[in-house]
């Protein structure tokens, strides 16, 4: 069977509805997830994880208790486990997502944002 | 102390050598990697993890036993554990590699493009 490269963009296009990753990869047991986001997420966290954010277009915040944090296209960022975070993006927002599978993406906090965490496009 | 996002161009700019993987952020027990490429790699594996490319800028090749895979800015692609592989770039491309902590860039197969492998920008 021959294997393809993997393109972001074309992924992106599978799919329009916001905080609700797509698993695009795997790599042992971590997954790379694509998201569109806008507006305000959740205060939640991870408590056994830290989870990384990769800015593929747009731009977007992420509040910590502490801090914000600006990304822009071309940036990132680790949060680290256990840390409280609130993304929010103003406009339309895509990022990828790597964190290990079975990671939900309201951590423990629940609630309606909460999307199912193994769909594969 | 203040958290801040990483940029990856920033970071790109900071060293020029070939092949020579710079660490630029961690996730649990795995490591985010930029590696400015360019001619032929050596033929090599990883016997005990995947191994994650992600092209920023430019466009390579991975060459499998089986097939060559063609990647260009914004695509990815994974080569699974144990898999041969030996990547190559005619003109200089920017990449990110996602690994674990202590991966040598030619796994097992030695030899002089051996780089050290947890050099932080």
């Amino acid at each position: 069977m021959l294997a393809n490269p993997i393109n972001l963009e074309e992924k992106f296009n599978k799919f329009s509805k916001h905080w609700s990753p797509r698993v695009i990869a795997e790599m042992n047991d971590y997954q790379f997830k694509l998201v569109k986001i806008q507006g305000e997420f959740t205060w939640h966290d991870h408590p056994n994880t830290d989870e990384v954010f990769i800015v593929i277009e747009g731009s977007m915040e992420i509040e910590l208790r502490s801090q914000k944090i600006f990304l822009s296209a071309g940036e990132m960022f680790i949060v680290p486990k256990g840390v409280e975070h609130k993304p929010f993006a103003e406009d339309e927002c895509k990022i990828m997502v790597v964190e290990p599978q079975g990671v939900f993406n309201t951590g423990e906090a629940g609630g309606e944002l909460t999307a199912p965490n193994d769909i594969w496009i």
